[in-house]
């Protein structure tokens, strides 16, 4: 198994990304990660560990593209650049895997240029956000890659993610569910009602269990939940920055407590909200999966630190698997077949 | 100042409902509210306050439209439900404004049954939201009126918003924003980039800071954030779904720490996440206003209880004073008038 790894890709690269990197290599004997990014400065940074170098090979990009750059401009004048480094290794083979911390957008267009490494029938990659539930982690799908979706779009997210949950998060016959405005049938809009209708056509109708509203997302009846990527990048940003808030608000009213509740219990509290807070941080899953390519791409969160570049070349590690592989185009072509037009 | 209250809407009504106006006519001695639903229930339930009953008056309706109804249906078949009395109140000019807790789909499928209530050149009305900020309320609109909403419609959300957030919730010359994908000006769709054009050459262009994400929301450098309708209902209720979630986490942690605080920090520990989640359920608001009426309106929460209905009363009657009505009406005008077409 051989992974393509944006080096430079992230608030805090190449340091945590290249640690994550020689995690990732020592839990898994056959694994080989591709730094992708500044010879000079990865060399630096792989100076710090003992490791097996033959397993870190280096190959160099001159360019980053940085968080404010616009994509598809950075991407045709950084030409040289880390991201599309990765994914030129994709295309011509040399890895089963592209993993970024990078510019998402970047990451996203970069895919997107290149309809060769679509899986057939795929019409437009998606991206999937993992959220926690009351019943464990839960795929949503998309939540930004593409800003123009049709019904059909949608569908495929839905078949597509629920390949992801069960195969790399372990989730028998996932329960698929379509963002809504509320639960009857004819809620939303245009683009929900058509989307609804090739769910009950299709055959995964028996595992799609309709509407879903904002408020039942984390119940985890649907362990799939499909969505317009604007929507969808509104619902995982604002998740992220609902549950900073709180934890921000929680700090506040918890300082005013310590002093009543003693130093050993303050110390057990404040670990305690680490681990909470740490559950809401996807870490365990190390990012989102771009789904509908030929091999695997996990795109982290530009926070990312060692721990989630490591889970992210894990879960890649698996999602590039032979086996998962097969399922992606035997579903993909059952569900595809019965879309208008195919 | 009269206000219509739907007695029978909510998951207790009339109980709840009917304490939140006892209470809220004691707070403002010049206020009436006008009590419809089913007169033997409000009866019973007002033979438990001391009260002045002239300030309560009651208005039969002998029908309910339940959460599970269709709204356009029940409100076709239900002819006697006290949803549609509260607005044959407010068309009729015996009342200034109208709150309810019950189906929300129903108070504004009845609502939007009358252009003649819509306010001069307001194109179709929106459902705003409160959501606390670490710079305090800011106003969210439009969550769930509008399905197929138009630059147009947003840009006049965007300015009915700021006018609510001015005179209402007393912001003064608040921030819009405009809720989006990314930072950047050409983020989105067609959407929003026609709405952003808009706010920039309209008269607010001043108080217009451009795209805000779904993270930046409870930073409040935008006290009022437009958005579509689908992408509103889904941000509120998944916001809900989190606070909800991350409570329910926090209290099965607490619970294991509980024996090694001690008793009396325990009981302080509780208090004090209780007032923290208070302050999440958007209670001091009582609801979300529904903008673009002649007259108030406040649409409460299914599950309010009589202090969200007591604030919403209040709410209620400052939103329907007059000095807010001219601000509405001038500053509207003075928006629509740049609207292509105007």
């Amino acid at each position: 198994m051989r992974i393509a790894l944006d080096a430079m890709g992230g608030d805090h690269a190449p340091g945590p990304i290249v640690t994550g990197a020689v995690e990732a290599v020592r839990d898994r004997s056959d694994l080989t990660v591709v730094l992708v990014g500044d010879q000079g400065r990865i060399e630096a940074e792989l100076a710090a560990h003992e490791v097996d170098r033959d397993r870190l090979p280096i190959v160099h990009a001159s360019e980053i593209i940085g968080m404010g750059d616009k994509p598809v401009e950075a991407l045709r004048k950084k030409r040289d650049n880390s991201i599309s480094r990765c994914w030129g290794l994709m295309a011509s083979g040399e890895v089963n895997a592209v993993v970024s911390a990078g510019h998402t957008g970047a990451m996203v267009a970069s895919a997107l240029m290149n309809a060769k490494m679509f899986l057939p029938g795929v019409r437009r990659p998606g991206i999937a956000a993992i959220f926690p539930s009351h019943q464990g982690p839960i795929v949503i799908i998309d939540v930004g890659a593409n800003m123009n979706a049709k019904a059909e779009d949608l569908y495929q997210y839905g078949i597509m993610g629920s390949i992801y949950a069960e195969n790399v998060l372990g989730i028998s016959e996932p329960k698929i569910g379509l963002m809504n405005v509320g639960s009857e049938e004819d809620k939303g809009n245009e683009l929900t009602r058509t989307t609804r209708t090739l769910f009950q056509n299709g055959p995964h109708a028996g595992r799609f269990v309709g509407n879903i509203e904002g408020r039942d997302i984390y119940e985890g009846n649907a362990r799939v939940i499909v969505c317009e990527g604007f929507v969808g990048n509104v619902l995982l940003k604002s998740g992220e920055g609902a549950v900073e808030f709180l934890f921000s608000a929680l700090k506040q009213e918890l300082s005013k407590l310590l002093p009543a509740i003693g130093p050993e219990a303050s110390h057990k509290l404040a670990a305690s909200f680490k681990e909470l807070k740490t559950r809401f941080e996807y870490q365990e899953f190390g990012g989102g999966p771009l789904l509908g390519l030929r091999g695997a791409c996990i795109i982290c969160h530009g926070s990312s630190g060692a721990r989630a570049i490591r889970n992210a070349l894990r879960v890649a590690g698996t999602m590039a698997e032979d086996r998962v592989n097969e399922q992606f185009a035997s579903q993909l072509k059952a569900a595809l077949d019965v879309l208008p037009g195919a």
